[in-house]
């Protein structure tokens, strides 16, 4: 009949390989890809398939920004501040350091043209971008020593990436660059002192509180992380409406499930890891208002010499003066109130 | 050709009505059904549609739920503690007081098997349900006069729906209930002393500000409000496979969606309630406590004689309690920094 290969065009044969910046061993954030292939599949009835891989079996996490715009793979799901080496630009697509929490990154992405901003500059280099996860208010981190002044952070080897890294050096931290797996030996050799990671349920995982038990808080550099999804640029355009409006709705249902899960799973954690000996720690004034003042060098220096970074960070700012606004009022409150009621046992 | 029937099963036309609780004028909240209903239709190539009506095009809102268990209509997109006359379980579904927050609420119901328990509770109905979106923390709402000890609550005729009102009651409140659309008059003649209604785009729109100008916060007795689709359960097992799969997806993008949409227009008109001579004020701590010992006694009464509201409540509060646990980590001393700094012109 005449209606058959209508039906068959508008909902093609397509399956695409994801290559995920994180092992599977991060259920979390890794299950965020396995949640947007599921609905997607679900969806079409098997014909759009996305197939996702774990850091390392296809490419490793630091070539997968090649391997979607070269068509490696169609599509990655990672964090773009990973790539921060080719522009510091993909750094604050994920989180900015003193940046929006993650109410505000959605809302920013969502709502305040901010996914238009990110293609903008992300097209550039051959890329689509949806959002696809968000850790919450990220950990300090697992420190050997305490870390009461700024003093203490002189000559600190700190395994932190990108620009958190650039703008912890100004305080005298030495950053290192090492993947997930090879932290543990390195912090119990004494190789290096301190790591950020995640938070309570991803950093159980890896045990750093048995070799350095200060866990401090909050990861200033990333209120908010936002985990993407990276297509093919040609790729994506390629797909029929259809597959694009199933995308979309599955990368939304895997942005908003992530923080979900994470919520969800962060306590438990965070028990067990206080009773294993961890040492819950507020990074004290002094250094917080050091690491703002430096970090607020760090927008001036890098805008005055790339205009793509100026451009995203002059809207993200203007934003978060806005947001924090309204989030003092309303939210602040009543999470303030909750959070003392709980204290006293109510 | 053998092939051409099989798809057509599998994508059967579906034209299906949803009544919205609310009216157009709500943009935000009205939007996230159009969201729903425009992603559902291209996923499909439009052989999945929903059309949204306003409340009152159909049915009124206090007859939504009725027109879906009795299938006058398939959908609705409404706030569950509407209907809280037939049962208070309906009222802590969408918002407990001193309940969730937002995150808490989507970690609650996509993590933490709130779908299921609520989904076995409106199952009775004939209903199916869906989270799809939230308000992020109400405002106290709009008083005549200031409100500074809980004296200053007795006797005062409050616009306010559900259990919300009966907590209120214990403190000498008259609960009033009262259509969006007739709480301005009633409150310009002093017909009522208060009202509550959503948050500062909302409200701004029906101008409390002009005969109510204290704007009290936070609105304890909604956290985090979670607006629901509601299926009748008949036509949404009826679906295919993939339709519900679009339609899971779809809900879960106009649920993160619409708390982006708040948190993006709240700010700006915040600030024009703010110039307009709206007075901002925090509920005192006497009045926030004994608000809370208020809602703990309906707790034990309504628990003591609802096994369904005693099943969710005690779920929930669990829930709260581990969440709270880590919320004042890292996130709360996150946004209580940026708040700070914010302060301070930084």
């Amino acid at each position: 009949g005449v209606a058959a290969p209508a039906i068959a065009q508008s909902m093609p044969e397509v399956k695409w390989r994801l290559t995920s910046g994180f092992p599977k061993s991060l259920d979390t954030i890794y299950g965020a890809a396995e949640l947007f292939a599921k609905y997607v599949s679900e969806a079409t009835d098997g014909k759009f398939q996305v197939q996702p891989f774990a850091a390392g079996e296809i490419v490793g996490t630091p070539q997968a920004i090649d391997a979607v715009a070269n068509n490696t793979v169609e599509m990655a799901h990672t964090a773009s501040y990973y790539y921060v080496g080719k522009d510091p630009t993909y750094g604050i697509l994920t989180a900015a350091p003193f940046g929006l929490n993650t109410r505000q990154q959605n809302s920013w992405f969502y709502q305040n043209g901010g996914n238009e901003l990110a293609n903008e500059f992300y097209g550039k280099a051959g890329l689509y971008a949806l959002p696809g996860g968000n850790t919450g208010t990220q950990m300090g981190g697992w420190f050997r020593k305490e870390i009461k002044t700024v003093d203490d952070l002189k000559g600190l080897k700190m395994r932190i990436a990108g620009i958190a890294g650039q703008v912890m050096q100004k305080l005298g931290v030495i950053p290192q660059q090492i993947p997930g797996g090879d932290i543990y030996p390195a912090l119990e050799r004494g190789t290096i002192d301190a790591t950020e990671w995640v938070g309570p349920y991803d950093d159980e995982k890896l045990g750093f509180n048995k070799v350095a038990p200060f866990y401090y808080y909050p990861g200033w550099w990333e209120g908010g992380a936002t985990i993407h999804f990276w297509f093919n640029k040609e790729k994506w355009n390629s797909l029929p409406k259809s597959y694009k409006a199933i995308a979309e709705a599955a990368a939304a249902y895997a942005n908003i499930d992530m923080t979900a899960k994470y919520d969800a799973k962060n306590p438990g954690a965070l028990r067990r890891l206080v009773g294993a000996g961890a040492q819950l720690r507020p990074f004290s004034q002094e250094i917080m208002e050091a690491c703002y003042k430096a970090a607020n060098e760090m927008y001036e220096e890098t805008s005055a010499k790339n205009p793509d970074f100026k451009k995203i960070w002059d809207n993200m700012r203007a934003f978060r003066g806005e947001e924090y606004l309204w989030f003092q009022v309303a939210e602040y409150t009543y999470d303030n109130f909750m959070i003392r009621a709980r204290a006293r046992g109510g």
